[in-house]
């Protein structure tokens, strides 16, 4: 059973996941581990746990081919679904049960294509995929806060090479983002104002670290990027919550995601690569912490290419180094064309 | 010229370090560019810039051989030890100068050794050396805080395999090592006793996360390890400040350090690794938000096994999992003989 055991010092929250330990070359790995057969290709979905979601065409059964996009249980879940969190004391310190989901969004049923490649009614179908899944398990509420990542090659913590990304429920929220919220709130306070419009609306006046915008969203190099070529996705319309962006949203959101992926690959030769979606714990109708967030966080994407190792004054102090100004690597980028 | 820049909504500052850039696929990096000379190596000292410490026989010249620790400026530094911070704001966003220190400490003459290979005086030579950085260090009013790291594979972030660590001294708390040594003493304000000790003392009575001990210094796999096999080092004694361990503890902490990495070795084929030395910031006579840390903060040493990649989870919300239980890594590393 996985738990999670909290650091008294720091106060965070990690989770152990002992079953999917495989060999000693393979600890840490958030992935499934690779197989001869690519359990995520079109014909194969009997290698997977039953699916939660797909989009395939009206007629066609469930876990058989013909789908677009699959989204199914994580064979080796750092989570799991079935049980209570009993947080107890052990000694001196504090677990609990590792309660949670934890599901894989297979992005194509082929093999050989990056999320990028697809087109964008493809990409478009793995954004509404996400929006379905976060939406579907915000009812459970033994669910605080929903994630979803992808991490593409080696250097960003993958193993398997179909497109995938992977979507995890928590029962707790982690310290970072509640920093995060605090930190939004803390200036909707003082300025009476959003912190992500202040933001947005600097970029755009400034332009310099801007690289691609469309009607819907703005995709621009941060001021204070950790990692070289550093990307944000901003949505223009306030909303803290992914689920509540709209078909003609989640179209305009792919076609800046795909512009994105596609220039960096131009720019770095098919980097490695973290994406995060970035969307609001769940609020519900008791007393909460964050009841104001509906104004002060909106929900947004990071990519974060992953060129070398992170170095121990990263994991020591959470402090960053880049050699690369977001004016120069959004220059770069925006100079680009998409294909 | 590097420059500090803030991140408006995690109040997090990054270093940005544009001369560090070489080619993109040494973007990021933090160490020197690998030449076709070992710059590190005995014989090669004017390859580096003038040393700043070193250990040798006495009546030999700096900067020529004979020496068994150097330590040089980063040929590359991520700051320059030269002019004034200048904070100001940029528009919305805030910056200043990218001023500090970035030395070099060569661990051994020797291109071959790693430091854990080195007899303990050698080691304690690396220790002692550091020491001797940080107080000079600390008596520049520009610092506020000093940190050792050692990155040891790419995996960590290394590009140079001669064995060395890094010095940093930096005109800002990272916000981590803040809300560290704020947890630390909200704890004391608590309970009146250094959560430092109280960790020790349970993890010395229940003995289950001990991997070695020797009179000074105990070596255990922390409750809430975010890393498979990591470890940490606590001194027995209290104080804030590394550069208070008199000789005698340097020769305990060199075996303990010797020990941990050389078990790390035989479990884990040579893993690449972090190694961070956790000091408290520099306190000044004046009136400062740390006068207590003298009781409630302890120096300590954490050993950060890499043995994948850092996946987007981890960076998006801070949030580990980790797939090895420390019971179970303590018990394997506790039961190795060290040779």
């Amino acid at each position: 059973m996985p738990e999670f055991r909290k650091d008294p010092l720091v106060g965070r929250w990690v989770v152990f996941a002992p079953e999917r330990k495989q060999r000693p070359q393979e600890f840490g790995r958030l992935e499934l581990p690779s197989t001869t057969k690519d359990a995520f290709a079109e014909g194969n979905e009997r290698l997977t746990p039953p699916e939660v979601f797909a989009i395939r065409p009206a007629g066609l059964p469930a876990n058989g081919p013909g789908w677009r996009v699959r989204v199914v249980p994580n064979r080796y879940p750092a989570l799991r679904i079935e049980g209570t969190l009993d947080p107890e004391a052990v000694g001196f310190y504090d677990r609990m049960n590792g309660i949670g989901a934890h599901e894989v969004v297979i992005e194509t049923p082929d093999s050989k294509k990056a999320l990028e490649e697809l087109p964008i009614e493809g990409v478009a179908d793995v954004l509404t995929a996400c929006k379905s899944r976060i939406a579907d398990l915000m009812k459970d509420p033994r669910f605080r806060y929903l994630l979803v990542f992808k991490n593409v090659g080696p250097m960003a913590g993958a193993s398997l090479s179909h497109a995938h990304s992977q979507l995890i429920a928590m029962p707790v929220t982690p310290l970072a983002v509640k920093e995060k919220l605090d930190s939004a709130k803390n200036y909707y306070d003082l300025k009476e104002r959003s912190i992500f419009e202040d933001i947005l609306h600097n970029e755009l006046r400034t332009g310099e670290r801007v690289v691609y915008q469309n009607h819907g969203f703005v995709v621009f190099c941060p001021f204070a990027s950790r990692f070289p070529f550093e990307l944000a996705i901003f949505p223009r319309r306030q909303s803290p919550d992914y689920h509540t962006a709209d078909e003609h949203e989640l179209v305009l959101l792919a076609d800046a995601v795909k512009t994105a992926l596609l220039r960096l690959n131009r720019a770095l030769g098919k980097p490695d690569y973290n994406l995060i979606l970035h969307t609001a714990p769940v609020r519900r109708p008791r007393k909460n912490y964050w009841t104001t967030i509906d104004a002060d966080f909106r929900w947004h994407i990071e990519i974060l290419p992953r060129l070398t190792g992170v170095a121990g004054l990263e994991f020591g102090t959470g402090f960053f180094i880049n050699t690369t100004l977001p004016e120069e690597a959004a220059q770069f980028l925006r100079h680009m064309v998409n294909y």
